[in-house]
């Protein structure tokens, strides 16, 4: 039977792609996302798959939208199989400068948010004695780097929701891991690599090698295609005994 | 020069074995914490001890309480030098049925609070080119257990948070570790046993052994004064280059 | 073009099972092991697939005996492009009377073997700039139990070991990952299941959820086919970026 | 009652430094190393903080002189309280041109003779139900470098032993833990620092810096009564809850 799976954060970036993955493997999408356009990406990537999607903008802070979320989903699509956790935010700053609001907000979005949304597919799950919650975190997941407490501390804390619902899914046939990816080629980064460049004077070649993906010993980024293959495995029953587990797919940045 | 310790939560339980420590060990002691007669408990410690106390009955939910806090530290006791992260509350509930308002306090308590705290005394820390963090976390902070999503996750984002405070203090003579401890015998815990040991019709001995410690290979409680000794070492000169890491004192916990 | 991969142990048992899995895939096998009628299965593979096999009996503790099998896949598969780090033995005492020879034995195939098959075929990937090795180990290699000393040793060692040659092979296009299975029901297993059952009186069952996969959350065992599902994800493209990394699949075993 | 350390390899370096710490805090020492006049170096110590010590020169590989060392620390000290797993050596070589003879006296010294020593000390150590073994390990021991194939791979081991020796000893009141340091400025080190300064015509603080400390962001060397007073610590009533640990003392190098 078709299996349907919601993506939080998914009308744009690593969601986007892992979608699109999910959608090529012959899942049906729910589509979840800040762009005003969520629906025609929906809609776009259903007519290039021959899947069914279906898109909802709820906000990930407030749990009742998320509750309808998924009873959207469960309306428009049958069931929620497989959850992926992708939405998420940034904020660089030293620890004495950092605005409270900016921690508060990637706490929501970034942690508080998995919470919901689990909590909110739990029981569908359960009734089906089947389900995969994969969350997105990333290298921040398992390491620091400076001026980013909200971030990885969100991220450790998504490491640690992710055993504790593995622990909880262990009798209910529902399986929790994370993706911990190193640094993905987003418009955002591209930007950073061109002013870069520009500063110091430097190739961009050598922006991405030496300052962008320092601690990374493959000096390339991780594509989309990368992790939505790795969500689509983790989805797939040869996965079933894998589970609380966060999977770096990081270029090494953790073997050092 | 007399170093002066900051203890969040520290007119009851583990925040106060540890403020014993502290004082014995020769520190001035900034308490915290609900105990409505706190002030008594800090004056009675420092009568004890010969060492100077002061008590703020601050919430840790709120940041202006929080930097009043170490305000007032710095006004009655002249700086902070160890700040130690202690307050922490714990709720028990299958993921589906776990109150997000319970997931709202114990990530607030268990985890923003030490952002506040931290970014209070940074500062301070930073023109004395000398600083210590230590993070009361937990067993849990490496691993999880079932039916506690939030603690698990707030503590595991302590984890995280202290690795961001050990880069970031890497050049400003700033520490920042965390202490895991096990089981700790509190009244909370004793009356558990004897309410088992009634119910299961078995002896305490065995409620300790078989349930609340089955985690732990070593079948005896972790000690307050325990976790002070480790507290109180971490915050010594002998341990300047230990930064970052997450300190077991579980028994053999995270090693099985 | 056609891959080869090179199988340590893989004339029985999981790396019979992970050899069937990269046949299946397409890949040529190079087999080895100590079974006498090693020659056999590798042919019998070979045709059920319709892929080129080979086999050696080399004994992995000596590195000249590697050195030729690794010639002698070149020879016969043209290439050795994937090597699956497999073969592995046990022993089980406390430590007091753990036998010499048998922490000898056991470091010497569980740990050393992998670094002589590695330094064999390294030149070889790197001359191509493409490369996996797989290492197969154990929740072990991340966990401990009781009177296993040379076994999780030996594992973690290999941990370790993956991590350099994940580093070291970042710039090569190698990459290096460690495969982490919980408990395999192997026919060794089954007996012990039987014997054990008769000795306490206690259902098969009974004995499977309570005494073997005790520290498994996920009350089922691992078979091999989700292992040689893993590694032949870990040998595509689409994992190039995943390196250095020891991927757990132990139904949650190290999440707790 | 005065109790007795075992150092191994501790007649220069790291383990005198911390023969020293635990001399300063009242234990006997049994020394064990390869320098010639280690039974001068072991009376100096002896005589310069009022403890008994003695020495053995036995060599680590054969686990007949560590029986025989043990026996010696019986007969002249009385008894080995606690163990420090000390002695290890380096060899430096990307994998393919790693000797096999480097690679099996690296897994020899620093990760089997912990084995032999630990399995020789805990009959003594079980009778009293009393023990602390002591691994000194590295932060590679739970991360990684390029060309250190051999080094990292016995020091994960020795983690690894180290788990499984906490669990073991659990119910004999012995406990096992690692401490991990970062760089120390051993006579070495000094002679690379000087030699590379020299070969890129920089000043030595930007060889400490940028060279040798580069992974760790604290720039400073641990120093031996650094690791000293964290082993007297370990060792320690106060330490009885820990166990199975490897505990980082390198500047922050594993928290990024």
């Amino acid at each position: 039977m078709t299996k349907t799976v919601l993506i939080t954060g998914s009308s744009s970036g690593i969601g986007l792609g892992m979608a699109e993955a999910f959608a090529q493997a012959g899942y049906q999408i729910m589509f979840n996302g800040l762009e005003k356009n969520g629906a025609e990406i929906a809609a776009e990537v259903g007519k290039k798959y021959g899947v069914k999607t279906h898109f909802s903008g709820a906000n990930l802070l407030f749990p009742d939208q998320v509750v309808s979320m998924v009873a959207e989903a469960e309306k428009h699509l049958g069931t929620v199989d497989v959850l992926v956790n992708n939405a998420g935010i940034q904020y660089v700053a030293p620890i004495d400068e950092f605005p409270t609001e900016k921690w508060d907000a990637i706490i929501g979005i970034n942690l508080s948010s998995a919470f919901h949304t689990s909590k909110a597919v739990w029981k569908g799950m359960k009734a089906k004695n089947w389900g995969r919650i994969i969350n997105l975190t990333s290298a921040h997941a398992l390491r620091a780097s400076e001026f980013k407490a909200a971030y990885v501390a969100a991220k450790h804390g998504v490491t640690g929701l992710t055993k504790v619902l593995a622990l909880e899914g262990s009798k209910l046939g529902i399986t929790c891991n994370a993706i911990c990816p190193g640094y993905v080629k987003t418009p955002l980064v591209e930007g950073q690599i061109k002013d870069q460049a520009k500063a110091h004077n430097i190739s961009e070649q050598e922006v991405i090698e030496k300052v962008i993906l320092l601690k990374q010993p493959i000096k390339d980024f991780v594509s989309v295609q990368d992790i939505g293959a790795l969500a689509v495995f983790l989805a797939s029953d040869a996965a079933r005994m894998m589970t609380g587990s966060s999977i770096p797919i990081e270029g090494g940045w953790t073997a050092q």
